[in-house]
């Protein structure tokens, strides 16, 4: 029996057990081309929040109220009347949130066949490895020796970021929460880490950390990480805007930036940017990522939660600060 | 007797007569290479305000206190020692704020023969028409059909920026502050002008005048304008940025913005730049806006002052918002 979790009230602020229900789905014998598939990880991303509201201002669809929440996941074909699939293949989807998906082969992909742990299709195999990538590499346009700024340092994208920028040859600054993320961003290769839970203003500690300033910054969170990476830019900085966790349970708040003219200043370039924008380039940085992952130079951090029932209360835990790396479920 | 003002204090806020000294400057004989202008207009910039500052983050060095103020100026050789120039030759410079200036040639540039009033120098035929030129054409990068948001439309630059929009097709959105300016502004070409003094909020009013979404945000204020300009962006806009009058009198106040998130959303780019820093295109530039205000496809407004005596007045009024066109003083 097939049991999905649904969203069943829209959550004003911090999301929690009281929005979201576990329940069956109705089991159902598959159409042509459709296939079944047990989930052996499910993803969480603190960017689901944003779907949750009623108004997602264009970014991505609203999950309807009632219905099962959707999301990335891994598993393994156990039933196909696709030509494109057979029992046994591993495959990632978008149909997460529940043990079993089903749906036309179209929504799968099978795994590629690179030496990594299958879970890893949801982190620095996939989506959030090619934002980390794309934001950087692409966007940025980093060279050796430039200083690198990362908010969220420690979480899922920030760690690959940390890492691609070290690759690079870069001078890189972490920021994270707490004494324990920052000993693991610092683990990850970066020559310094700020602690923002630790006193003082985000500007003096960044300024602290990055002595030459700062000639990209790669935003994962905005407010006061933003505007401390605003007052440290070097000439023709380069910002790439990957989310601003910190607006995603209150979206209507307002941020407030005491250094914006330096974009003037300092001739800043500041870019929002999308990994799913650039899918053109998806094999090939996944053939790269794959390499630096086989090397050792990309180490991968998860957080695992076991069972479907887990599911709330790992995802609520992302906006407390407090998880490292990815945060998982496995089934 | 040459005369000239001096910084007397740094203003806090709005600046005021209270900052400024009228005083003789010492007459002495023209050293070799030297040469001494009678001037006949004088320029005022908001900008010129950060540089009262003692802190100017860079930008141009900050004015020193008891020493003449610098500023753009137009006027006439009436004595020379280089090979260079000869009484008679209409010049311009950035020795301003005094009726007579004197120095070596290199400070100096003989005006174009274009057709044009002396004083165009100062704001279209000049760093002002060229910063508009830069801001729109090499920075935004836009298209005809698209619309362009333009803050501050019935200012110096603005005005300009709204008559090349129009040129490249555009459609044009102006704000401007009062009845008159707006109408100023309507009469230039724009589609649809906001009265930012008018009730409503800037987002309600950007929404009507721009239904189609913004494409290209012209920003010489910040604040409320940009981030109605976030919030109404289309996807891929581009956002060039010239400066924040509203920042300069109070620079370590901050400011509030709702929509940076939608840099994401709508993969926004915000570019902060500089004119003088493609300076290599401005011969180029003077070339094509002669031909422009020749045909009259760019008219000019100008707010003029008389005498040397009006100038702090006549600075201090730009910050009210009721200065329609570039502010000049003659003499």
């Amino acid at each position: 029996m097939a049991l999905a979790w649904h969203l069943s009230s829209r959550p004003q602020g911090r999301p929690g057990p009281e929005h979201f229900d576990l329940r069956e789905l109705g089991a159902r014998p598959l159409a042509e081309d459709e296939v079944r598939v047990r989930n052996g990880w499910l993803s969480l991303d603190p960017a689901m929040r944003i779907r949750m509201n009623a108004d997602t201002d264009g970014y991505q669809p609203s999950f309807p109220i009632g219905e099962p929440l959707t999301g990335g996941g891994v598993g393994e074909v156990i039933e196909s009347r696709s030509a494109k699939f057979a029992p046994g293949d591993k495959v990632q989807h978008m149909v997460g949130w529940r043990d079993e998906s089903v749906g036309p082969d179209t929504a799968f992909t099978k795994l590629p066949d690179y030496p990594v742990p299958d879970q890893y299709y949801l982190h620095h195999m996939g989506v959030i490895g090619f934002t980390a990538y794309v934001g950087l590499v692409k966007e940025a346009q980093p060279k050796a020796g430039e200083t690198l700024f990362v908010s969220a340092a420690g979480g899922a994208t920030g760690s690959a970021v940390v890492q691609i920028g070290k690759i690079l040859g870069m001078r890189v600054v972490g920021s994270a929460g707490g004494v324990e993320k920052c000993a693991m961003v610092r683990e990850l290769g970066a020559d310094a880490v700020i602690d923002y839970k630790a006193p003082g203003t985000m500007i003096d500690k960044l300024a602290a950390a990055a002595p030459e300033g700062v000639d990209v910054y790669f935003d994962n969170v905005g407010g006061d990480h933003l505007d401390a990476a605003l007052a440290l830019a070097n000439m023709h900085a380069r910002f790439s805007i990957s989310g601003m966790v910190g607006a995603y349970n209150g979206m209507a708040q307002g941020m407030e930036l005491h250094h914006l003219m330096r974009v003037v200043y300092r001739r800043i370039s500041i870019k929002g940017f999308i990994g799913r924008d650039n899918i053109a380039n998806y094999a090939d940085f996944r053939r790269q990522m794959s390499e630096w992952i086989a090397s050792g130079q990309v180490k991968s951090r998860e957080t695992v939660r076991d069972g479907l029932e887990a599911m709330p209360a790992a995802f609520a835990e992302m906006f407390d600060g407090r998880v490292s790396g990815k945060m998982l479920v496995r089934l």
